[in-house]
């Protein structure tokens, strides 16, 4: 299996950097592929302008159109075509980060922002003339896996937790960029009080992630809906058969 | 009122800039100040590293407390001095974005990150030593509006639409960083189909807007439990009479 590591934490030297370490030498014992964006040590830019496509700087920039028609052309800055050849090659990507404000820390979320354009991510249309996206598209075939590490203990991100239950706080990530693109989204991998970690709990982190990786193949996804799937009517709208009288995200799976 | 308007597009000549500029001129005329932080024409800096800091190269970074350590000596870079102070001065923010990969832009991520440091936006002690969050804390008593645009139709991001409600798609915005620091947070404003807006859906777009900055004091906020006001356990999690039998982002107003 070929699998692409973005890592998205600014000091090797930490727990996140361990960790990486640790999964990195379990991929290689496990006689996989991988290759590795470390987007800070790359200094990766986060923020997507005209710079991105060649923009003239007196034309009105049109950022959708402008991806798709830079990546038709073959004409998107380089450092984003290096990322979108990484992916192509990869059957897996893990995405590991520390969890800043419930999301990914800026420099992740401007490689999605600049590195999944349309033509490329999504935006393509299957043999009936409709968009692909929500199961199928761009990426379809592949697996992500989310690794983030919070400094919150385990029980603030439960199901009915404060900081919301994990697997929803990060639905932006796992069903609208992972799912979206045609990934299926692996349950987030995550090290809960990592500000406080002792010995012994680094060390029970370090052989749950390697656990994790054993089953990278095997893990069953999350089961959200396909878009074509029959599951949603024509407004995108759930059917009522499905999760019948419950709203909100949860009910995409 | 003093507003702070957050602008995170990387074009004026857009929708969202003209929005922006009917939205100010609104203010105006209802007699609140305002200032702008446009973080694209400010070539606002996104990522977090050492350099906010001021931290040696060779030393290991702990971001968290050298946030803290760096607010409470006065030694954050200029520019995040310069945004806390905008911060102090405003009762409201507003945060203008156009919703990419189900979030803020890294430009905007990226302002969270850097600005809301441990010792301003959080991390603050009430009286009895508990950590005062989630609608107790470093910004209590100020209001926070997200004012966004998408490409995608209404029904898509409704309770059961296939993009996930809004109001739960923004969790990690509107709980886990307003309500977090203690802004109130208001029902987001969206402007849907954005892509493909007519002249009369854009002025029906602007009108809605100076509606919602009319209402601006008035308008209730989303209604989020407090952590300290009892609805929930040591461990923080939701108490059995508050959304009982329910789980997920949905239960905490």
């Amino acid at each position: 299996m070929n699998v692409l590591w973005i890592f998205a934490h600014p000091e090797q030297r930490s727990l996140a950097g361990s960790l990486m370490t640790e999964g990195l030498r379990t991929l290689k014992a496990l006689g996989h592929e991988h290759r590795v964006s470390d987007l800070y040590a790359m200094d990766w830019k986060a923020v997507v302008d005209a710079d991105d496509f060649g923009t003239a700087p007196d034309e009105r920039l049109f950022v959708g159109a402008e991806q798709e028609r830079a990546y038709a052309d073959g004409e998107l800055s380089a450092d984003i075509r290096r990322e979108q050849e990484k992916i192509a090659w990869a059957d897996t990507l893990v995405l590991h980060f520390p969890l800043w404000w419930f999301g990914p820390p800026a420099i992740l979320k401007g490689w999605f922002d600049r590195v999944l354009v349309q033509g490329f991510g999504f935006g393509i249309k299957g043999p009936d003339g409709r968009t692909l996206r929500y199961g199928d598209g761009g990426l379809a075939g592949k697996r992500a896996l989310i690794v983030t590490s919070v400094g919150a203990r385990e029980s603030g991100f439960g199901p009915r937790g404060i900081h919301g239950h994990l697997e929803e706080v990060l639905f932006p990530l796992l069903h609208g960029t992972f799912w979206y693109t045609g990934m299926a989204a692996l349950p987030p991998f995550a090290v809960y009080g990592a500000d406080r970690l002792t010995e012994a709990g680094h060390a029970r982190s370090a052989e749950a992630l390697r656990e994790r990786l054993r089953t990278l193949e095997t893990t069953p996804p999350l089961p959200f809906h396909h878009e074509n799937g029959g599951a949603y009517d024509e407004d995108l709208v759930l059917r009522p058969q499905f999760a019948p009288g419950r709203s909100g995200v949860g009910v995409h799976r």
